[in-house]
Formats: structure tokens, C-alpha cells, sequence
């Protein structure tokens, strides 16, 4: 629990230069073997192009393409003594080529400013991918980022926004903001920002056009999860989530537009649930206790599918051979050796990237209206949907959980 | 995965206001009957009493004492109008017999500082129990908190501290720091704090009499353990932790001495691990791979524990009827009803709002030596834990994983 001083997850580093392995939060399971990417993209550059924003590279697409680490592109780019002239100039060229913004850029003794990164909540280990992409992608302009849990509930409000935090942030002088998902009561929020610069990372669509927006491709996420389980035969599959957030509700439509494209609409089916673990059991307990169980599972993020995998235990589904699960945010969890989940990467180092940049243009003066790109997300599948539907009338193995 | 606006775990509220259940957060299971408080301190001011350190209660233990929420306590407190008289007397007095700092008190209009929180990394959830007991006490003074990831590496240091982040924030003149656990390159981040007030959280005695601490008694927590593990007839027990940090090492001590307390002192073994999931998935195999099996083991952290039970199921040990498995930290992994993990509880609460009151009272001038306080654990026992050794002679049941 405490000391954790050997987790490799978020530390300003990257795998090039990490020696200490996965520890659960790459893409790759424990032993490194039930993990398999279907969707990679092959080329950096290709990717930066599939994007409906600028086209533009963060300091990871330059180190990635020359096969360094992020602190020694970051090095070379700023010329220090232990890099060779010769590598100088060929991060330099590959930042060029990726419009990586090097106008940003900033001495090894320059100190900026400090970012403020608002979450919901720190409980969801996805939030440290993305803080670890904010900061390796901050400190090439000499910032750094804190993080700020920004709900609360009060006795008359079911929930409301820390704004005393966001006003003492904006009183001692942080550069901007960003936000991870949306936050709970965002008028309050924005108002309390002021007009410092800020800007959403995997937020709902209903934000686009009123700050720079760097949000999941959830209709490709989704696509990406129907057309797997589809592929292994399943044509029962629901979905858990759908309520309790805009996201939610934008991904439940992502996965019901690829059901109809598989011409599956008939059969797709969204149990609703939020982004809990409980809610997750409660939604898997109603599905596999009804009289048309699901095949397979998709949910709104991992620890939901975490929740329907609970659930499958204590009603006797063993998975994947009697119910295939799926959760979406690839988190540490789903890599971890007793969940062996698969699930959708969102590419998180993009996306808290491109947002960090996004900020930082702001805070340089940059005036432009508010631009919004979809990052396209990948799956990893292991071993939780490694198996095609069950024969229609296998009676379930009912296993004793007490 | 994104936008979890109904996860309660760290919200500023407490479980008497909360009405949108455990979500693994609690000392309880998913369906609220498989966890079971051990050791459970009956009356606050006891538990208070319990500490070395100084007397005093938090926002918390005053509405505790009272069945109200925190939040309510607070308003009462503060004398806000929709309070009943009658109510706010009781409040003051709980607040006055219980030595909750109320010089402290800031009205509800009143934003002073913002204090930061130094961490290792976000993915341990252990972090969000803690933040969460340090932004209700801070909030009571009228102070905010921001989380500050500080580790990173850089290619010629394995681990380095992100001193230009804690410098950015003295810069910006936060009032204070709180570290949770002994961070990475202690040195420098002490350097780099200067002369601000400073406070441990959960950290190592070789920091007691430097600035005030708030630590966990490991002995107390080990050896809880342990006389639960006993009182089922385990009698080879072995501990995966005691490497990589010197909290790690002072948990294997403890460990080893209610093994000795118990007479066991010869098969007590501690396999060497640190605090993530990959070597506990490794320390767990080799253990489960010798000629001397034990029937019980304990872990550094949950995460640890995590890896032990996947080695486990790899092995084929059917947890807990063949091997028993306890975490420590009880943080929401633990809870999950895919781990069932029996946890030592390090009242986080506690641990989060004692440091805060020390941080603040150094903030207000406070110039007496160095407070260290040991706060006593308590063992919620769950499915992981909840059987005696299996059969000397039992032949292994293996089990296909794939």
C-alpha cells in the first residue's frame, strides 16, 4: 500500500527507458503473454493524421520515432552536453517533421508555471496514465502539473464542485486548467476558472466548441469491441452503462450504432449503470438472471466490467467460456493477473498530451476558436473474451461461493 | 473509465450522508455481508487516547461521536443558519471534550491556502482514502489540497525526484506539504520544500523527531494478521514484502515478530518483495513452487496480494481452501469482489486528518519539536483468509488457465 517506490505507472518516464516491467500497466498481462494488441497503429505519423485536429506530435510521437525515450528526445532537444550533436539534429529534424510545438520549449532551468489538473475522483487508476502523459509533455515547457479532486457532497446537494479549491488555484496563479471527464456541476466550475485557459480530456461531445477539447473516439471504441466478439461468433451481447454521465451515455450509443452496423440492433441490449464497481455487479446480476442471457458483456469502463465479472462468479458463469466481459480504459486493473480483462485503450499518453499542449498554446496567447480532436482508441484483448459464446443449451455450472 | 460521477470514494462526505453505497470502498464486500470489522475500536475517544501522540480528535471523530456527517458537524461548527441552536451547542461541546482544534476553525467565507500533497504515484487507490480524510480537515480551516506526483526517472538516475514541481508550488507559495509514505530522493525533496511546514503521512521511522509524523503501527497491523491466521490453525505462514523501501522493511519486521510472539518464529519466511503487483506475482510462484508450501501468506500491500492470488490461481491453489491470502491497506482492490482480499484497515481517516492538523498548526506558527503519532490498525477479514490450512497430505488441484 504505502512506499510504493518500485510501481513503474507513473513516473516521468516512458517504456523505452523503464528496466522495472509492466507491473499491470501496459498492455501485456503479467507474464507478458495474455496480452495482444488487434488495433495498433503501425506508424506515428499515420496516427497524428487520422486525427480530426491539428496535426500535430507530442514529445512521445518524436521519441517513438526514433525509437529513444522521452527524456532523451527531451535532452536532445534542449542541446544539453551528454547528447551527441549528431542525435541533436535528429530529434530536432523528427520534431520538425511532427510539428511537435518547439516554439514551447524551454530551458532545463526554466521554471514556468503550475497546471491544474481537476478529476472527479482519484480512485480510478486511469487518471495517473493520464496525469503521467500531462506531465512528461508540461516539463518539456518547464511546468508542472498538481492534480485537484474537485467533488464534494453537502448535505443539500447530491453533488456539488470543490470551487474554493479552483478559486485558490486561480489566486495563487496557476497557468490553466485541465479536466479529466466531465465534472460534476461544470457551470460552477468554469465560472470559478475565470478566464484562465482550459481544457477537457475525454470528455462528453456537449463541450465541443467551448474549450479545446481532446476526447476518446468512443463510437470507434465501441466498434472495435462489437466487431471482436461478433468475430468470435457472440450476437447476444449487451452492454452495461449508459446513465449517470454524458460519456456514459455517448458510449452506450457507440456500442448500440455497431450492434445495428453487424445488424444485431434487434439483439443489443444496455443495462443501465454508471461507472462503479456495485452498479456494475447489480447490472450483471439482472442480465444473467433473466430468462435471455447475454453471451458476452461490453461496459462503460473497466471497473463496471470488474463489477460483471463478480457477478458472473457468484452466479456460476465461468468466464470466458460462459460469458465473455469486455470493460473500455485498459486501467491497471484490467491488465491485473486476476481480472485478465479485455478492454479499450484510449491511448491516454495522446490524449493528456494533446491536451497539455492545447493549454499551452493557450497560456502563450494563442486566440483561435476552441478546437476538439477524437483520439482513436485501440483493444487489448486477454483472456476475459477469449472465447466464443456458449452452446445454447449448456446447463451452467453452478459453483458454491461461500 | 472516464467520468465517474457516482463513485463516492473520494468525495468530501462521509458514509452517514452517503447514500449511494459502499462501491467497494468500505470495509465491506460488494453485498455488504463479506467483510467483517476484527478489531473495531468501540468508542472514539478511546481510540484517540490510544495514540501516543498528542490527544485530539478530528472533524470526523466529533461527528462520529454524535451519528452526523462531517459536513453537518461542520455547519455546525461554523454556525451556519440552517443548524438548530440545540445542535450547534452539542457540536461544540463533542468538538471542546474531544480537542478538535477549533482555533482552527475558518468561517464558510474564508479561503486561506492550499496545501500540497507529495506522492509517489496515483495508482496505489490507497492515495484517494487518504486525500480524501485531508480535504474534510483542511476544509474546516478554510484550505484546499492539490496531489503532486513527484517520482520520475531520468536515464542516468533509476529514481529521481520532481523537485522542480515542489519548487514551482513553494514559488506559488502553498502554505505547506504533506507526504504520503517516504517518497523517492528524500534529500532533495526536503531541499527543495526549503523552510515551509512539512508532515509525513504513513512514512517510515526514520523519519520520527525530523517533522511530524503520522504512521501506521505496522507491528500492531502484522501482528493482527497473523493472530487471525493462528486462530485458524495456519501455522507456516510466510510474508511476500520487506525490499524496496524501508516501510517495507519495517512491515516484515513486524511480521516476524508475532510470528516469534507466537512460537513461530522457524517457519516464518519472508519472500522478497516490494510493493507491486508483478513481484508479488513472482514472489508468489516461487513460494508456491517450493518443496515447503506454506498455507498462509501475508503481503507488504494489496497489491502484492493481488499478484499472490493470480500466482495462485496459476498454480493451481484454490484460494482460501488451499492457500489463505491477506493484503494490507484495505484500499478498493481489496474490496473487490473479484479479490475478496482480507486487508489490515489503516484507518486512513486518521492517518489523512491528524496530519493535516499537525500541517496547519505548523502553518499558524506552531514552533514546538517534532510529534509522531502511531495510529492502530484494524483487520476487516474477507473470503481470501477465511479458512484454516488445507490437509498436510491434500494433492493439489490444478487447474487449467488457459
Amino acid at each position: 500500500m504505502s512506499n510504493d517506490a518500485s510501481t513503474p505507472s507513473d513516473d516521468i518516464t516512458d517504456p523505452a527507458t523503464d528496466s522495472s516491467g509492466t507491473a499491470g500497466g501496459g498492455p501485456e498481462g503479467i507474464d507478458g503473454s495474455t496480452g495482444q494488441v488487434v488495433e495498433q497503429v503501425d506508424q506515428v505519423a499515420e496516427s497524428i493524421q487520422q486525427d480530426e485536429g491539428p496535426t500535430r506530435g507530442t514529445l512521445r510521437d518524436v521519441a517513438d520515432s526514433l525509437g529513444i525515450s522521452s527524456a532523451v528526445a527531451l535532452r536532445a532537444l534542449r542541446g544539453t552536453d551528454d547528447i551527441r550533436p549528431q542525435m541533436a539534429t535528429r530529434v530536432r529534424e523528427a520534431a520538425e517533421r511532427l510539428h511537435f510545438p518547439l516554439e514551447e520549449l524551454a530551458d532545463e532551468d526554466s521554471h514556468h508555471g503550475v497546471v491544474a489538473v481537476l478529476v472527479n475522483t482519484m480512485r480510478n487508476t486511469w487518471i495517473s496514465d493520464l496525469v503521467r502523459a500531462i506531465r512528461i509533455e508540461l516539463t518539456a515547457t518547464g511546468r508542472s502539473a498538481v492534480v485537484v479532486p474537485t467533488r464534494r457532497r453537502v448535505p443539500e446537494y447530491p453533488v456539488a464542485a470543490d470551487t474554493e479549491a479552483i478559486e485558490s488555484l486561480v489566486r495563487v496563479g496557476v497557468d490553466g486548467f485541465l479536466m479529466i471527464s466531465d465534472l460534476a456541476d461544470m457551470d460552477s466550475v468554469l465560472e470559478a476558472t475565470g478566464d484562465r485557459p482550459f481544457a477537457g480530456i475525454g470528455c462528453s461531445r456537449e463541450f465541443v466548441g467551448r474549450f479545446d477539447t481532446v476526447r476518446i473516439d468512443d463510437e470507434v471504441g465501441q466498434g472495435l469491441l462489437v466487431d471482436h466478439l461478433v468475430g468470435l461468433g457472440h450476437t447476444e451481447i449487451a452492454h452495461v452503462g449508459g446513465v449517470g454521465a454524458e460519456v456514459a451515455r455517448e458510449r452506450a450509443e457507440g456500442f448500440r450504432k455497431a450492434m445495428e452496423r453487424h445488424g444485431l440492433a434487434e439483439t443489443a441490449r444496455v443495462e443501465p449503470g454508471d461507472f462503479t464497481e456495485q452498479v456494475g455487479h447489480t447490472a450483471g446480476s439482472m442480465l444473467l438472471r433473466g430468462s435471455k442471457v447475454p453471451t458476452a458483456i461490453t461496459c462503460a469502463n473497466d471497473l463496471t466490467a470488474i463489477g460483471v465479472l463478480s457477478a458472473a462468479r457468484e452466479a456460476g458463469y465461468e468466464v470466458p467460456e460462459q460469458l465473455a466481459v469486455a470493460g473500455y480504459g485498459n486501467t491497471s486493473l484490467a491488465a491485473s493477473g486476476i481480472a485478465q480483462l479485455t478492454s479499450v485503450d484510449p491511448n491516454s499518453d495522446r490524449l493528456g498530451a494533446l491536451a497539455a499542449q492545447f493549454l499551452v498554446d493557450r497560456v502563450s496567447g494563442h486566440e483561435g476558436p476552441a478546437r476538439d480532436v477524437a483520439v482513436a482508441p485501440s483493444i487489448v484483448v486477454r483472456r476475459s473474451s477469449s472465447a466464443g459464446p456458449r452452446p445454447a443449451q449448456e446447463r451452467r455450472k453452478r459453483i458454491s461461493v461461500d
